[in-house]
């Protein structure tokens, strides 16, 4: 039976259900006995951050975290005060949700540059800059490792062991990292680097890796238990290290877009339940 | 102006010209001023081991791989007999064929196991089990670690150095490790991790990340120049970690299937020459 005990710390990211606005997306949730939502930056500003902030506050919902920040490894400085001005709003935004996370998507190679290394250094300093607007309005920036399969056009930090290398030099409460299990399942040693990662974990996200990879790759995530990944042996591993925030589903896939977001929301509430909940609470740090 | 001393350390990779039979590829290699030709199995299969070292011998290539070996994750006892079996008989062709090394590609997970750790040793195991064979008939073994693109359903090992922390347990002259542009280009200390692979790079193939990528991920692989890859950098990487072999180019792609091989061998010698073969030769160990 789904209590809505069990369901506490699961939350809906808004890309999941892309077809409702932020209040049928909450509602959504409140509707399924879910604890937290996954808020989009585009969805919000549909309805503006104080009608979202009343929203979310009458819902009773954590916001588990605010999708999101970062896009900064431009190498040219107008691209990059750009940059560093849309983070500042999304920190705002975050600290006015009470977001337990800004999540931070590096980017990709500017157009035209392969110089990979240089890339992911402009990122980390992007990061180093809005580090002190961040710990002033109390946010934390999740840094979001991403599988390779976008190191060259969306995340060029791709591994967990690479967004902590950077994460580490700052507070813990300042910047923490994203786990999200499509993009980190297959990274050699990914129990030891959660260990590492403790109280830096700020966000936990899920969805399945699943072959053959749909055509558009951006679109090529599935839903827990469809795919390859060993959704109990990364749980354990998030929870070993200390985690107790909300597990966030985001899914970004055509067909599931296609149907009716309700049923997903009870798909996904079900493969919630069935593969990932189990293993959260046994394994004390 | 293209010369053949400047081609000699290239090499055709039967997969760039899938069209063509091995008499063919030989032919096209020998006409366009290469040095060596990396042979497919399949292709091998067609003309015979006896034919296939002729024409070999008769046209002075080097062969610079034999692919290629490996799938070997199998939980199946029976199964796992059988791959041995195959890389056995792989490794009495490489020995035949006097090739640099048989490309061994680990295999993904099997079916409904999505147990990664234990596939991942299980193709370690089955190196081990390997390696007294190839030592007798002189054949090193490359374990190509592949993009994570693959972990799922072609190859578990998934960086530089995982595939390292396999090939140190074996003498360098029976275990070498397989660097290919293509999978590793993204991997976090990449150069130093070519510089502690050292004399164990058996092989250096290359291609481009290409964006966005091909709808069939199988062939997502494009014309070096194409993409997302530093090639200058990359190769700086693998010369000064002392590789001193054929670079291969292996391309999978549907578009130059389609297109005539010889243009297609024409095209790669002319990016090689313009990419690649200037940064082989500047940097000494």
């Amino acid at each position: 039976m789904i209590t809505e005990a069990s369901l506490s710390r699961l939350s809906l990211n808004q890309r999941t259900t892309a077809s409702w606005s932020l209040p049928e997306a909450i509602k959504g949730c409140v509707d399924a006995g879910l604890g937290a939502i996954g808020i989009w930056r585009e969805q919000l500003a549909e309805v503006g951050l104080d009608e979202a902030r009343r929203l979310v506050d009458h819902s009773g919902l954590r916001v588990s975290s605010l999708c999101r920040g970062g896009f900064f490894t431009t190498a040219d400085p107008a691209e990059a005060a750009a940059a560093e001005a849309r983070n500042r709003e999304a920190i705002e935004e975050a600290a006015a949700l009470n977001a337990a996370t800004l999540v931070l998507v590096p980017g990709g190679l500017p157009p035209g540059d392969r110089d990979l290394p240089r890339a992911r250094d402009r990122a980390a300093r992007a990061i180093e800059r809005l580090v002190p607007y961040a710990h002033e309005l109390g946010v934390n920036l999740g840094i979001e490792p991403m599988n390779p399969i976008y190191a060259a056009d969306r995340g060029v930090i791709s591994t967990l062991a690479q967004a902590l290398d950077i994460a580490e030099r700052f507070e813990p409460e300042d910047v923490g990292v994203v786990v999200d299990t499509f993009h980190l399942w297959w990274e050699p040693g990914i129990a030891e680097q959660a260990q590492r990662a403790g109280p830096r974990i700020v966000s936990y996200q899920i969805c399945d890796w699943i072959t053959p990879l749909p055509p558009d790759t951006l679109l090529a995530r599935g839903m827990m238990g469809d795919g390859h990944i060993d959704f109990a042996a990364f749980t354990r591993s998030v929870a070993k290290a200390g985690y107790r925030g909300d597990i966030e589903v985001e899914i970004f896939n055509a067909d599931l877009w296609a149907a009716p977001p309700a049923e997903v929301v009870e798909v996904m509430a079900g493969r919630y339940l069935e593969l990932v909940q189990p293993y959260l609470e046994s394994a004390a740090p």
